[in-house]
Formats: C-alpha cells, sequence, structure tokens
C-alpha cells in the first residue's frame, strides 16, 4: 500500500497515520523522493482502506500487491519521462538511442565516436571507464581520468555520458561527469550500490541481471525509488540459457511485460544481448515492435581493434543505417499506439 | 560434404564414388530427395576436392561442416519456397499468417473461424485435432473425426490445414485431410516420426523443442530432409527457463540465426512462447522485424470458453488488428530488405 | 481422487459411483491395473468424501489434489517393489546396480560383459539396440538382432535385459527379449509411446526429460500405470542448465523429491548425468546417500573404443571399484534409515 | 603462467624477467600473497619455457593455461587448508561442519545456538547481520551492534564467526569481529569487494553465483587470490533452472570439478540449495559423498519463529542427527580417498 503524504503534513498526522496502519497488521516504511513523501506500507492483513484514507495528512492512497510499490504502474498510470537536460529525455512516446563504444580508450576514439553520433543527430553516448572483468588479469577501463575527458567531450558537444559505477565508493568522484549511471548485470542485486544511487540526483540505467527475474528488476528499481531517486530507467540485455548459438539470450518478452507492469521507461541492449554483429540489427529493430523506448548499442570506428567486445560492435556505416531503420520502426509502432 | 549426383548417374559411377569417398575416411549416406539424389559424406580428415569432384557422375561438391548438412544455406544459399498448392505459399519475400483455435472443437467453430479468416484473407488454418497432454486425465483432441470435419470446411473455403501430428501410426490416415503436418515441441526429437515424415509428400512444420537448441532443431529438419521430403518450415515457439512471469521464453534471437543458417523458411508462435493474450502482438510484431517468415496465433471467436490455451488465445477482434499491424510491419522489413 | 473399486463391483453399482462424482463436479476415468480397479476423479470442487464412500462397490477412496493420482505416495505409502522373476527386484529396501555398454556392438562385447557382470554380482545388464541420435547420420544401433544376441546370452546366464524402446512399433518385436523397457529422455514426452507401454505385463524405466520437471516425469509415470501397468522405475539422468563443465546437470534434489511424492523406485544415471569419467564415481556415491534405490552405469571393456558415449563410460576395474563402494554407501544409509 | 620468484629477488631482476616474458608476448601481473611473490603472465603464443625460466630469480614455473591462475590445482597439486586458529581447519582430509542461524536476532538465540553447537562439538557459527533483501522493504539485519554481540559469545565459547559481507565500506568495522567472511550469491560478481577482501587476513568464502559457472566461482577466487589472500573458501549453494519444486538447484556436480580443479576447499551448503528442511540431510549427505569438505547448514531453535528463511532451516534435533550421520558418511568416504 502506497500512502501519499500532503507536502506540509505534521509530524503528529504521521504519528497518527502510522499507528493506525500498524493496527491493521502492516509495516510502514518512510520513503521521501523527489516528487513527494509516501509512506509504504507492507503487510497481507485484509482491510477497510477508508478506515486510512480519511485520516488527516494524506493526499491518496493505492493498493498494490506486487513487491514492487512505487515503480508499479498500478499506482503511477501514466509513463515516466526522465529529463536528462538540455532538452535529452528519455521515456514517454519517443524513442532514445545511446551509442558508443564498450570501453573508452583514447581522446581519438572519443571524438571520432561523437562525430559519428552528432552526423546522426544522436545526443548520449555510452562508454566504459570503469570495467567488470571476470578475470582479474584482463583490462579494466580507463578509470576516473578517462571519464573526465569523456566527459569534457561530451559537454561542448550537447551529449549526455552514459556510462557504468562499479561501486558506492565511486559515485562521489563520478557525480560532476555522469548524465546516466549504468548498473550492469553484476552488480544487479548489489543492494548497497542501489541504495546509495538512490540518494543523488542523476539518472540511473538498472542492467536486468542475466539470471534475474523480471520481478527482481523491478525491486532492484524499488530499491532505488524508495531512496528518493525517481529518474530510473530499466534495461533488458539477455539472460542466460541452456543455448550457445548466440552471447546471451535477449529476451523481448521482458520488454511488454516491464510496460504493462511499471511507469518507467524500458531500454534495450541487443549488443550483450544476442552478441553477435550480424543479429544487431534485427534484434533491436524487433525491440521497437515489442514496445521498447530505446536501443543502447555498442559502435567503434573500427569494431576489430576495439580494447572490448569487437565481436558485438557495429562500425559506423552499420550503426548510420540501424538508427534510420530503428526511426522508421518506430515511427510504424507509434502509429499503432495512436501518438 | 554434399555430393550431387546427376539424374542419370550411373549404378557403377556411384560405386566409383563411394569408394574414392571411403578411401579419404568419409561414411556415405544416399539421399534421394524430391529434387535430387545425394551422397551426403561424414568425416572430418583433410582432403583435395578435387580428387572427388571430377569422377564422373557428379554435378556438384559442397563442403558443409555442420552436423545438418542439405538443410544448411552453405549448400542452397537461395531460400527456399514452400508450395502448398491453390496458390498459397510459404517462405521467400512473404508474410504467412496461420491462424486458428487451439484445438478444434466442433462445426460451429469450424465455421466461424474460417468466416474470420476469409474476411482476412488467411488461408491457412492452424487446429489440434490430436492433442499432446501432461496429464493422461485431461481432454486429447477429437481424433480423426475432428479432422475430417476440419479439412472438409477448409478444403470447401480454399483453406490449407495445419495440424499436430503426434506418432507414425497417424500419418496415414492424416495424409488425406492435412496441408502442413505439425511437430509438437515434445516430439521434437522423436527421430521415427521424423523419418516417416521424411518420406510423404505434405509439408512438415518442426517446432523447436522447449529445451533444444538451434542446433539441434537444425538436426531434426536433416532427419526430414534426407529422408526425401524438402518441406520443411522451422518454428520458434519458446524455450524453458527460470523466469516464470510469462509461459516459455520466445526466443527471437533464434530467427535471424535460423534464417542465416538455413534456407527453411522460419516461422514464429507468440501464443506458446510468451503465451500470455497481452503481449501476443507486441511480440508477433517483433518477430516479423526479427527476420521471421510468418507467424502462427491461437485465435477463438470466445477465447474464455475455448477448450484449451484459453489464456493465450486472441478474439476476432484482436487477431484483426493484429493481421493488420503484421502486414504493416512487414511491409516495412521488406523495404529494408530492398525487397 | 482415487476410488478403488471392489474385485466384483457390479456395472451398476459403477454406474451409481459415477453419476454421484459427476454431480460434484468430478470427471471420472476408468483404470484397471495389475493390481485393482480403480475410478481416478478430476475436479475441483469441494465435497463431503462420505457421499461418496458409503457407496456400494468402493474399498476405499483417496483424495490426491496433485495431477498425477496412482503414482503419488498420498495414496499408496509404502514403496513399491518391482519383481523381475529370478528373484531380481527394484526398489524398497534394497540396492540395484544396471550396467553395461552404451551400444550393444557385438558378441565378444556381450559376452566380456556378462562375465565381468557375473564376477561382480549384478545381475541387470543395460545396453541400447535402437539408438536416439541427434543427427541422422550417426550410428542408430544394432536392432532387433543385436537384441535377440544380448537376450540370448543375458537367459542363460540368468541376466535381466535393460534397453531402450523408441516407438510404439518396436514394442512387439522387442517383448519377448526385454526385461526392462527404457524411456529416454528425448521421449519423456512421448505420450503415445506411454500409453502403449502401460498395456504390457513388462517392467519401465521412465528417464526424465533433460529438460522436464519432477512434475511431468510424474505425470508421465502416471501415464504408464492409468493403462494398467504398474511396474514403472523412474530415472533422473541430468537436465540442462547453462553450465558447460559437464555434460548435463545431473539433480539429485529430485531424488528425496521423488522419493516423498511417489511411491515407485527411483534410479539414478550419472554416465548420462555428469557425463565425464571421472566424476561418474563420486556422482554415484551421492545418488546412494540422496535416496536413489540404485545407479545404472555405463561400463566397457575398452571405453576408448566404444561404439558411443566412450568419454563417460567406466572400463571393467574403475566399474569393480563402484559397485563395492556403492554397497558400502548403501550398507550405511540403510543403517540411517533404521532398517 | 605462473612465475614464482625468489624471496629475495632483486629488482633488477624482475625487470629482466618482465622483459623477456614481454618479449614472447605475455603480460605480467606483480602479485604478492602471504606465502610468496609471483608474476603472472597472460598471453597466448607458444614459447620454449626454459628461455625464462633459467633467469635469475625465479623459483618455479608453471604454465596454466586455465583463465584462472593460481587457484588451480595445476599450479598447486596438494589441497589447501586453512586454519582459523585455536585448531579450527577448514580443507585437506578433514569434515567441516558451519551451523548456526540465518540471522542473527538476539542475545539469548546466540546463546542457545552455541549451547547447541559445543554440544555436538562444532566449533563454526554462521549467523547473517547484514543481509542482502531482494525487497527494499524487508528486514535487513541486526548490523554491527549484533556481529558485535555475536563475536563476543563466539569468542568466549573458542567458536569462529562466519558471516556475510555486503560491501568494501563493511569490511574495516566488521574486521575485529569476524574469522571468516562470507561473499553471497549476489555479490559473487562483486569485483571491487573480491579486490578488498584479497587485501586483508581473514578467510573468505565465495558463494557460487546463482547462474554463476564453475569457470567463474574460479576467477571470482583468482580475484582474492591476486590480492594477496590466500585463505579461500568455494562454497556452491544451488543454481537457478526450470525446475520450481525445490528453491534452487543444489549442483553436486560442481563438487568433484572444483575438487579437480582447484586445490581450494569446497564447501557444500544445502539449506540454500534445495531449499526444503525434509530435503537438507540427504543433500548433505549426498554432498559429503560428492567430495565436499564440508558442510554449512541453517539451524535456529525454533525454525518456524526465525526472523528469515525457517522453511529451510533445522531444528536442534533435526541438525544433532544431521552432523551425526555427516561424520560417519564422512569416515566411510575417508576410507575410499585411502586416507
Amino acid at each position: 500500500m502506497i500512502i501519499q503524504l500532503e507536502k506540509n503534513v505534521k509530524t503528529s498526522e504521521i504519528a497518527q497515520i502510522k499507528k493506525t496502519v500498524n493496527q491493521i497488521g502492516y509495516q510502514t516504511n518512510a520513503v521521501k523522493t523527489q516528487s513527494g513523501n509516501f509512506l509504504i506500507a507492507v503487510g497481507k492483513a485484509e482491510f477497510d482502506i477508508r478506515r486510512i484514507g480519511q485520516l488527516p495528512g494524506i493526499i491518496d492512497i493505492h493498493r498494490v500487491s506486487d513487491a514492487y510499490k512505487l515503480v508499479s504502474k498500478k499506482w503511477r498510470v501514466y509513463d515516466t519521462e526522465i529529463d536528462l537536460g538540455d532538452g535529452v529525455k528519455i521515456g514517454r512516446k519517443q524513442l532514445s538511442i545511446i551509442a558508443g563504444p564498450c570501453s573508452i580508450e583514447d581522446e581519438s576514439q572519443i571524438k571520432s565516436t561523437i562525430e559519428h553520433l552528432k552526423a546522426n543527430q544522436i545526443s548520449m553516448m555510452r562508454g566504459g571507464v570503469f570495467k567488470p572483468r571476470t578475470s582479474p588479469y584482463a583490462f579494466r577501463g580507463a578509470g576516473i581520468e578517462g571519464l573526465k575527458l569523456f566527459s569534457s567531450y561530451c559537454k561542448a558537444n550537447n551529449i549526455k555520458v552514459v556510462t557504468e559505477v562499479m561501486q558506492v565508493a565511486q559515485i562521489e568522484e563520478m557525480l560532476p561527469y555522469v548524465d546516466v549511471f549504468q548498473v550492469g548485470t553484476r552488480n544487479a542485486q548489489n543492494f548497497n550500490l542501489l541504495d546509495a544511487l538512490g540518494k543523488i540526483d542523476k539518472a540511473v540505467m538498472l542492467k536486468r541481471g542475466f539470471s534475474g527475474t523480471i520481478d527482481e528488476l523491478l525491486q532492484a528499481a524499488e530499491y532505488v525509488y524508495s531512496n528518493g531517486n525517481e529518474k530510473i530507467i530499466l534495461c533488458e540485455r539477455g539472460i542466460r540459457t541452456f543455448e550457445t548459438s548466440y552471447r546471451n539470450t535477449l529476451d523481448l518478452n521482458a520488454v511488454p511485460i516491464l510496460k504493462e507492469k511499471s511507469h518507467l521507461p524500458v531500454i534495450v541492449d541487443p549488443s550483450h544481448g544476442v552478441g553477435l554483429r550480424n543479429y544487431i540489427e534485427p534484434m533491436a529493430l524487433a525491440a521497437v515492435m515489442s514496445g521498447a523506448d530505446g536501443i543502447i548499442a555498442e559502435v567503434h570506428a573500427c569494431p576489430e581493434k576495439a580494447a572490448s567486445d569487437g565481436q558485438q560492435t557495429l562500425n559506423y556505416a552499420e550503426a548510420t543505417q540501424l538508427y534510420d531503420r530503428l526511426r522508421q520502426t518506430y515511427h510504424l509502432k507509434k502509429s499503432f499506439n495512436g501518438w
């Protein structure tokens, strides 16, 4: 149950609400987000909602039986739009394209990528500087200095920076340089990281764990949201199954389900999903038709020479064709939605 | 290695070819299909292909290292089109839509479905009469009498019959009434059934096993093909994973991969895939964008009253909207392919 | 609900029972097995069981809410023992060991294996003559002539024959030569085969599908049982998961669960399970501790030269050590059970 | 390749070794652990090992082709024993039993558990104080104060503390109170946490990710080891599959494989594995027969009232029986190993 409180609710009113809610067998959690104050009540007993609804200090009450509450569409029925500033937005009747290399390598790579993005009217660039690697002996990324360089070129070109954060201790130093903090699949249930990202005022893109359920992704989002940060983007990037012909099983089934269960935008990552260059375009177009709000794709001037993930990275010509087809496909999809 | 033989190859020539092939350490399998005579040679040794190619009686030789041979696109590079007669075809630059109920119930249901299909220019009807059921106590279908009724109405309306065959013993009695024999997911590796279906001259639609790999699906097709029947349609219908929010994980990644590996047409079944009515349309449209040659969907006048699978079945209004959007989506996809 | 009928129940009594059961909203299925006559009633409504129990012609009634009924331990609480004749039994307080090659090759292989089994007091020999192969071009087994040879040596040595049946049409010709019909993992839901094996009076060993649930295995057993044949052995042989270090994930968790849910004996196949020679012994011993009634293992005089599955086959010395340790482990396990 | 350096190796000698190794196309990583100094060389080229082996400053060289190096048994062939002090050890020819509640609740619970452990000669107690919870609204554990209480009673009773650490920031405050830091399944690839735990001198128990491969578990261990900390325990606790009859698929196949691939001890957690009280004992005994060095089990005076995981927790009587049978089973297993 989500109890939305009045802006100027009195402490004594909150106490009275809590007491009443406890009496019916529910525990309360106070939540303050960018848009409001809430009490999230968790419990199982049946009760007459009017018993609470008439108490002073309450704007609205919603029963949400799912384990996630504030990210549920049962509470907020219209789609959330996330504003990154300078006219760049994600979600709600628009197609977002995020593109860039797996790893930030050097200045010339950044410049070349930005030129490619500008030529294609793309305003969000991905690029990893802290890389989670299965082996301790592999390349771990260009680090904070790489991020500063990445950010300086993006700012100069009005492009938003999307990059992965791996631990709580990195957030503070990254904060001035990042527009969208990406949480990787291996940290999908790193609850301390989620808590910490809930306390900042920057967008957070949550990748589904490679064996995470749709429900767990939504609960991870609830971690961020219940700490106050409403700017959350969900990202489907493939799950682990028995099939070995491709890298991961990109699970497009998750897209319409997430869109029905939650008001948050859903981005699809076909590069890590199917993970093979030839299949990125069909899977990206399919993602749009399944209902995705956008695509994040790996692009590199010369995929064969990329520091990581070359086999799933598009070159500029392939990417340019993809952007064009994504836009045509989204145009058709919008007409189906009556937008 | 596929050795294509001349039409009038002499027995002595075949003997000589076999002898030479055996000498280089390969075993041969003689295969006679609707379009030609072949020797399929299986082995691992390296050799000079000219040693065989110059022997009399041979039209052409293709090295195919995959476990499947005749269904591989490495051998036949253009897409196969399957002709069901009366202008109804599947594969190669056209969208095929197959629709109908999970189970054939009675005469009025058949008539009503056909009316719906005719109104939407659909010329293939699905409908199960032999139903594989997990429990021995569940409804097992209307049987051969149901099929005869189903077929008589379809013939009168120039609609092709698509229905599941469960065992070798059923093939003969079903033959006059069926246009496409469907092999269900539980029989995906029923090799005797595959052998037998390879000996008839009717189309066969092979569903991927719910835990079958893409490679296993292609080898199942090779069973049918190597027995002589080239009229094979592949069908992706969802795999088993850890996710429980939907019925099966419809694996659209398989579509572009199957299209690249094989010349056979690929149909997608979103009804058994995602398995929930609300998500059939987005997944069907996504399937088209992923490269599918067609869709098979469950449709019923009143899904709530269907004898089986109601929760994943569309009503006529939903289906009509789907057909229209499938066609628009395929139209766009064709333009991407330059067709 | 299982309604056990009196031996001499009258037709009119059955009609009255059916009528009453239908009135409470349940469908009935008449089942005649080797040990009795039953009506299996399937439905969901609540009712007073006394309403039925007092009708004439009924011995006993059991409510079984699972989808499987007659194989459930809720009905038959003591473990089933299957008697193969000549003192050879499976299940209930005894350890059964079945060993032999993957495929029957020739006379000398049969003789050598039997010698090895006799030396180790083993009275059940496995050996495939009809081999399900993923590729149509692979060796498909020695066939019915191989089975006759296999059977003749086994009969002469008082050893029971365990071999796989792949299709209904094979049953009749195999019948005189087989003691335990094995249904392979790919036929785990070949319902026609299960129906047909329910009509014979020979033991049937059902392998779990490589992506079959525990519940589906029990429903497959219900297919056989409800056709009349009570002589069923369940076999865990590994499931398909994302892990690639071994062949299949032998799922020992299934063993105590199957033993709790069903009265049927449970055999474990570590050869197809973990699938690598070095790990057969530890997994076989673990299986005994998990509660298995026996083990089926692949053994060959020279695994490197076996016609199939050599990498998971033990040689005679390894097998001899395994048998000894299995017996010691089972002895300890029995003491835990207080037997 | 692992290059073990002499204790008093000179800087100039290291420089020369690195230069030579780089010349053959390998990258070096300097690693200093509790027992020695190493250069880990990663690369693919073929070369004559004598070219490096004869350089001054080197004790020994081992080629290890796996992605993990220092945790491989190809390098260290004898099993590692981890000494927790006061005679408590894990690994190498001894059975370790760790028991205790899922979550530390209060003083009386700690005292009661310790009494139970002392009565059963068990010297390691598990108990969570920082709990990773899928929902942000669930109980998150008793925290550092709970740990201090837990530790004080354990120290007084000569019992070692095993508890989960969730993030880098917790390590320092936990350090005085913990004997074995447990890394949970959701943090199995939290590489920053692994790096940090590699820099302390306390034992670390790494749980396999619920969809982590055996190889990934070993690479996680390599993260800890290559940071200097050799005191690593591997823990199998169940993986995610399609089966829903139990909590997780406890993968005992992993045990003999981990024991063959690595010299590190392997502990099995049947409580989180199969996850249902009735099956804990059979799976624990099976784990011992599969080759496990020990068991970690959840125990509570009154499982029904436990703050978390009650359904998979044993009461004291059940646990006492389990300890006894584990010891008898291990005794038999040792005899098989010739110990």
